[in-house]
């Protein structure tokens, strides 16, 4: 792989990207880039509203097309993307980033391996003092990233999603919300993302009946602890009995430091030469952008839970 | 104020409570308690469910009476004992201890001075490897703490509390649950409870307009930070135009080092001498207790808003 | 064993003590307690200066004698202690409260099974806003806590004490001190104590070829960290080579909570009854005042490096 | 300014630079920069060994230079740097990196003011897994910080040095030192500094008679904390008199994120336009070059003290 061209429309960034990337064209007109036959892929980095018309436009023209997260700012657009792709046989990958971290691969490591046992919960705080965003809420730029996770993490697709949001800067958007996501077997999963909040936060709990897990993105060192602690529910028969605490060690696995960003610049270059399908295809795409939508939908209604669309984009399945 | 007699039922208690208290008779009946002309106030520390029925004989028998929260396990209960106390002019206090807490007091002054400004949202994190109790949930025995600590910082009071709450251990009760307040002025409270954590958490996030607030119980000297940070918010009339981002100091004020439970109960004997009513009186028990109930119908309906039953005790207003 | 009888000088205190120890006598005059045949043992919790002359007392009257840290004021005393405890054969222990901690004990258990391979360095700071003591300086306040730590610990004896100590407040005893102790093996301590630190701090590092130890003792849970990093020195004929760093798994064993002072005051009733000697007995006590004494003389000159005196007390080898 | 060339060695990393600097010149012999009449500063960042012969060389070139820390090997060598420089009129600033960064700025500020009152001590911990340095110990290549921190800090300079040092990895250079400054005032420094600790450690306590300051170099945001915290020396005269422990707020002023490389190398570009010194200029590398040296000194005898060198460079005085 080689970054052939980068399209720019902010001209005062355009010298800076010269530099770093001599060996880069800079232009202004993305149809350059669609035309160019040397070219087999294309990154999409803009404001989520711009991904569905730039995506579309360069599965048509026959690229393979790795866009931000979330997909698309609807799940209809998002369905239409993976559907075209599939169709056209090429890669659509979305850069759900914190799938491609070592943190988070050793948790799904963890899970698989059964040292989680059965998932109680999981539980993420996501605040800081953050850019308010133009085209987005706080769900669809920070929520967004712990609807990836848990979609990674566990096989199991919520019902129900809800959420509660509050704009408290005049004339801007939700900056503040609270989303929870409902599951046949009992796991739940809530999250609480805030740009107005003194400090940052990048805290995650994932409880299950083994071993419970402390992710902290903000650790420099020991990003995730593994307590051996919780109640065990020996008689389950006989619910009046005691049961007993069980209070053991922690332990913090070394994780390598690899660059979450060019992990999965690495996996998408792997699946446009194998053909294979990306870890956050399309389908994974659409099924986050579902659960975003669902809870937009239920933030309208004050935390009225709302069904997650059960549709599968059908060309796919 | 001198300690006459513990009532306690558990006889492996008695030999332990006789050698702390050597002035105070040791009774496993209650009635002797209300039988004594010479007692004049009893302190109710017994599981939720008897709060009612212990708390109302002693109100008839002419005592003043001091609860540990909640009042009651009803606001039906809760009322009852309200409108008792008052019409037979007995002092009835709920202890919601952290209400005399030096760092609630302060985080009350910083309000009530303005420094403040404008709430936006009361966010706070109550969880740990707990006791799962035996006849009230996870809302009741925590979350509570928080409600009672936002019905004394602040003045308005909620329309509308949604809850959700999950039982991840067989044949208990719920152990985690996520509570919301609605307010007209666009204020937002979110209480998160958990026992079943692999720590213990006490952080509470308080923002405002002009500071904001991190109030941590656990941290030994620094339980309040005040952030001179948030965004300013300027010219209302466009919100077209770029806000600016406030960074600025931090501050910490140093708390003194009362016992919050000794500060409660010296309120409770300052109340019967001088007639006043205590901070937390019963109405402000029945307040909290409309809240917990709202809660616990909101999370029978999967986190559907309930308005809080606007009545207020009659006979007090 | 049960409390007898409490000798307290400050007549402020004895009405507390009589109500937290009905069954205790409590009397002004020392004697009383040495004159009593139905005492077998005493507790000396007294300004260091007393201890000599207190302890020998009761040794000569025939009691067990339990000494609060450090044994006495000067290696003379300490050893005169030690001599009189063993020929009259009686149990005397030294308050090394943190040798009866489970953080300390399961160090040493990880040193024992050879978790942390060769020993580097032993380093501790122990500091806060404390108490100005009278008759004793910084040194002889906290650092007799890490000296009477690494006594226990490891078996190789100091061959020289060095340490630095400075007043800064006028008329007051040395507030802040530099300890080192020198090894032949190369092993190194060092301790930083001080009474004038904005905020306290526990906090030792244990650094050994095959691990590394955090030891905080002011962490409620996770106290010892055990680290699996360091520096693979694999090649020692080769120096030139370059070795290799190891960047490894973090560990937090759970320990149990056992009150320290109450394990210290069981064994030393077990020491009694089953006529064995303590962790801490005199002898021990005396290797720890040497070290301070060692200290003591080594901040007269600036920290020049001063021989620990060597002499066992001749009468118990 | 414009980086005209850039002389590397190793042949792995020209492409690299190349990249990043494609308006320069990439060359391996040191010559012909200096050689080159339309250079006229040269920044060097070498090991220490080589300081002084490129950095003597440029000067009889004609070229200011600013040099990495320490300014050299030795106090002969530093003294003769810094004599160069001031007969050729040219501008020799070394990088003491830390003078440069807001958090030391504000804390000198802060001293300036008068809050912090009579200094008592500087209490530094600056530890971490390194880079074991081929040409020098832990104390040139870490300690060196504090004493450049400290020079700035203060205006009274050290009468003594000691220091305490030893290698635990066999072959190679000392990687933990403990490093002592005395002052007439009662002023103290201490500084621990390790290669071999199993987390990373930059933590400075600075005492005073009025606050006292945490400086945590690792803190995202809150770097300097200042407490008003300590004891009140009120009666001189009469030291038996209880004195007072004062416990007052905690604050921790905004610090601006200039990266101090960036402001260093902006402050060396001044001083050459206007001929004023730089705040670090070679009198100022030659203190420090002269405290590492006592403090060498004083380690091959295991502490003793060390006269700090009193001469300065004649001709620059």
């Amino acid at each position: 792989m080689a970054l052939a061209a980068v399209c720019e429309l902010q001209r005062s960034l355009v010298a800076r990207i010269e530099r770093l990337h001599p060996q880069a064209r800079v232009i202004q007109n993305y149809s350059e880039i669609l035309d160019d036959p040397k070219i087999d892929a294309v990154l999409i980095a803009t404001p989520v509203s711009s991904h569905f018309s730039l995506a579309l436009a360069a599965l048509r023209a026959g690229k393979h097309v790795f866009v931000e997260k979330p997909l698309a700012s609807s799940t209809e657009e998002a369905m239409q993307l993976a559907d075209e792709a599939h169709s056209r046989r090429k890669v659509l990958m979305v850069d759900h980033v914190f799938v491609y971290t070592p943190a988070v691969r050793r948790i799904r490591k963890l899970i698989d391996e059964g040292a989680v046992g059965r998932l109680y919960y999981y539980d993420s705080v996501r605040v800081n003092l953050g850019l308010f965003q133009q085209d987005v809420n706080v769900i669809w730029d920070l929520a967004v990233h712990d609807l990836a996770i848990m979609d990674f993490l566990i096989d199991e697709r919520p019902t129900m999603v809800s959420a509660i949001a509050a704009a408290h800067v005049h004339g801007r958007r939700e900056n503040i919300a609270y989303l929870n996501c409902f599951f046949d077997s009992g796991f739940t999963v809530h999250v609480h993302v805030n740009w107005l909040a003194p400090v940052k936060v990048r805290q995650t709990l994932l409880g299950g009946s083994r071993k419970m897990i402390i992710y902290d993105d903000l650790e420099p060192d020991e990003k995730i602890k593994v307590y051996d602690r919780g109640v065990d529910d020996n008689d389950q028969a006989n619910p009046m009995l005691q049961f007993g605490y069980r209070l053991g060690d922690m332990w913090s696995p070394m994780l390598d430091r690899t660059e979450a960003l060019l992990s999965a610049v690495q996996h998408f270059g792997e699946c446009i030469y194998s053909g294979s399908a990306p870890t956050t295809d399309g389908r994974c795409g659409v099924r986050v952008v579902q659960m975003l939508e669902a809870a937009s939908r239920s933030a309208a209604m004050q935390g009225r839970p709302v069904p997650v669309e059960g549709r599968k984009p059908a060309a796919i399945e």
